[in-house]
């Protein structure tokens, strides 16, 4: 969605701007909500339903009319408001779901991320026997570039909505937006993102006095922690103009300043050598043409007997972003399959030492996500309007139901220099104990 | 090399059978080992070392006479026996390397496997630099075929040597024949290979009344330790009968056959779903054109919430096998790339969820079996000729050098269904107390 938009504070300049993303409206004097379904209306609803393996969902027309199964086999209704929102569903489903409800024309009653995940589990099964017309028609479009210049336009849409915005929702420890490690089922978010820093910090198996290059350093929890915890040296790179002036304050107010250096700068730009070389979330966003420019960016980077991590949401197979997440809410985002992401450990000569998938940590971080997001619903709903709200609650929800269901994964991927024998003996001094703080 | 002419007990009958890997000899005569050495082979030798990156090593020809650097500058001498070897090294430096050391015409002053070492270095660093004709004249050539029948002679060629050889230089405590797990460096092998058994069942989540099956078990070792010590019903895979009667006997000598189904058969025949699949050293052999069938055969054997575990030797980057070993060793042998084993992961639809590279753990277990192999040297050679004694010396030494320069990988790899969400919260119970025991 076109975020200059939404945002309540500076409304109605740039309403029409084209060349960002924006949602799908139409005037409502044309929607014909007045007018009697049509039969092939419902035929084409029940068709679309079928095609999708018969989710346990039924349709509530805009005459209250109800099309699908009984009640009791429905575990959800989705309100149609209007005879448009019906043809915009069942031509462009992938899309229009996400824009529909947004915009308010696609109302659900029940729990939006059971819906969501039942759907996911639904079209997953009955895609396996579509004809190979409906797998075209459904496929997801090509992620848009993410060039220096169109990396700082994706990453302006996500990233610059507003610290204040995402303050409500992220954990109040180090403003993680990334994968939490629940290393034990119960704890918090707080306690959840602060085991995941330590996490990643064992496993680059850091020591005081090292160096450390960050490629994209969200609010630059990571660098903070590590240099409080660990005494290194971080230079942590991020184009994200918000987060940045977030991150620097902040580790000027923890007085940090000296051991970490925030620059602003497109991670293509990184010079030097370090120890380590770590990235947290910013894979997705890099794109696969520039896979190979990263692999070999990395191994300039690292010192011979240096540890490299990437930490990224993944597949199990390539397969283009959900079109709607790609178009509304991560422009240039393309996760990577476990292979392709081999794929760019090879390029580089490295030598993958430990791959961790994290994948239903990732729903239990997005279900705290989503908990806070609604408790805070009444101050989100004062920064930006409603369409926007409905729209991020739809990205919870469906990343809620595709780390759930196995549509996407969350890879952490250690490697070396494949020249590199100075290697820990075993992953064990990684659990000499507990990785979160007992309590937060 | 051929093993049914090297065993003493069996000789002389298929000499000259030629559908086996056999080492190249040259009758005496032939050799003209009397004669000068020309400047244009002694320019050919010192070509072929600047190609090879110019390694810490000299020659000493038939007649005594030094070619390479001064004494100082070289680690290692090699002494060539006579003109023929020559030319066989510098035509053919791949194959020819091992062969002439098994012949005993290129002996060795120094330790073999840092002369190995020292030698895969050297060429690692000059290929970079290499034209391309050279990289071509270079490249191993494809491995032979690894369908259903000839892989019983792939695996009968190496695995049927006969138990008494491995267990001269094998563990005592359950013939393991695959990379050992040092948790702590200065384990025994024995205790390095329980642990290795220890913590692939961890990796596996067995409890008493699950099911296993086992793509190749060798000696059955694995299969033993599960039912011993994990109560599970064990179905094991394997062709090599002689491997087979050892497991069985061993099985029975333990009370342990009610537990234990060995099964003399190939892999892709096993049928029934189980809790667990299981594969220690048998990638290795089953050749690229049979992943796919291979990932589908664990997709249809693997029950709903099962766990999957591949260790396999592996590669950083797609490579073919080193020539000599595949013609004289492991005929039909190929380590896939990481990026390729993933891909049997991705082909089958599963979920990466752990992988660990333990290269340098195979480099200290094939230490430890040179060790033993050469404190056995007078039994090895009751039961073998000098040839095969040699062959054998320069595999294990070859292993070494490829592990510890990083031209091989060790990947232990664990996947599930791609639906399957009963995970483990976390890798830290692998890690729960030592893997090894106290003592063996």
């Amino acid at each position: 969605m076109n975020q200059s938009t939404a945002r309540k504070t500076s409304a109605t300049t740039d309403d029409h701007q084209e060349d960002r993303p924006h949602v799908l409206t139409l005037p409502l004097e044309d929607q014909q909500a007045d007018r009697e379904p049509h039969s092939y209306e419902r035929w084409l609803l029940a068709k679309l339903m079928r095609m999708a393996g018969s989710p346990p969902v039924r349709f509530q027309l805009w005459n209250d009319e109800f099309v699908g199964p009984e009640v009791g086999q429905a575990r959800f209704t989705l309100r149609l408001t209007d005879p448009k929102a019906l043809y915009a569903l069942v031509t462009n489903p992938n899309l229009a779901f996400g824009d529909l409800y947004s915009a308010g024309r696609l109302q659900v009653e029940g729990d939006l991320s059971d819906l969501m995940e039942a759907l996911y589990r639904s079209l997953h099964n009955a895609r396996q026997q579509w004809p190979r017309w409906l797998e075209a028609l459904w496929r997801n479009h090509n992620p848009r570039p993410t060039g220096v210049s169109e990396a700082r336009e994706n990453i302006h849409h996500h990233y610059d909505l507003g610290n204040e915005f995402y303050q409500l929702w992220l954990d109040q420890a180090e403003m993680q937006y990334t994968c939490a490690y629940y290393e034990t089922p119960e704890l918090t978010l707080e306690q959840a993102q602060l085991a995941k820093l330590e996490h990643v910090c064992r496993k680059l198996r850091l020591k005081p006095g090292m160096t450390v290059v960050e490629a994209g350093c969200g609010w630059g929890g990571l660098a903070r922690y590590m240099a409080r915890n660990y005494g290194v040296k971080v230079h942590s790179y991020n184009i994200s103009k918000e987060q940045l002036t977030y991150a620097r304050e902040e580790a000027r107010r923890q007085q940090l300043d000296h051991l970490i250096d925030y620059v602003e700068d497109d991670y293509r730009n990184i010079s030097g050598q370090y120890d380590a070389f770590v990235s947290i979330g910013m894979l997705e966003h890099v794109g696969k043409d520039n896979y190979q420019a990263l692999s070999e960016l990395i191994r300039r980077s690292l010192k011979p007997n240096g540890i490299a991590l990437l930490h990224s949401i993944g597949r199990n197979r390539p397969m283009l972003m959900n079109a709607w997440i790609e178009k509304r809410i991560f422009p240039g985002a393309y996760p990577p399959s476990i292979s392709e992401f081999m794929g760019i450990c090879e390029h580089g000569g490295f030598s993958v030492m430990d791959v961790e998938n994290l994948r239903l940590h990732y729903a239990q971080t997005l279900t705290h996500w989503m908990e806070r997001f609604r408790n805070n619903m009444d101050k989100v709903t004062g920064m930006y309007d409603e369409h926007f709200v409905r729209a991020w609650e739809m990205y919870l929800a469906g990343s809620i139901a595709a780390f759930r269901t196995g549509s996407l994964q969350l890879f952490q991927v250690v490697f070396t220099h494949g020249e590199n024998n100075q290697l820990p003996q075993s992953r064990k001094d990684i659990y000499r104990s507990p990785a979160a703080p007992e309590a937060y």
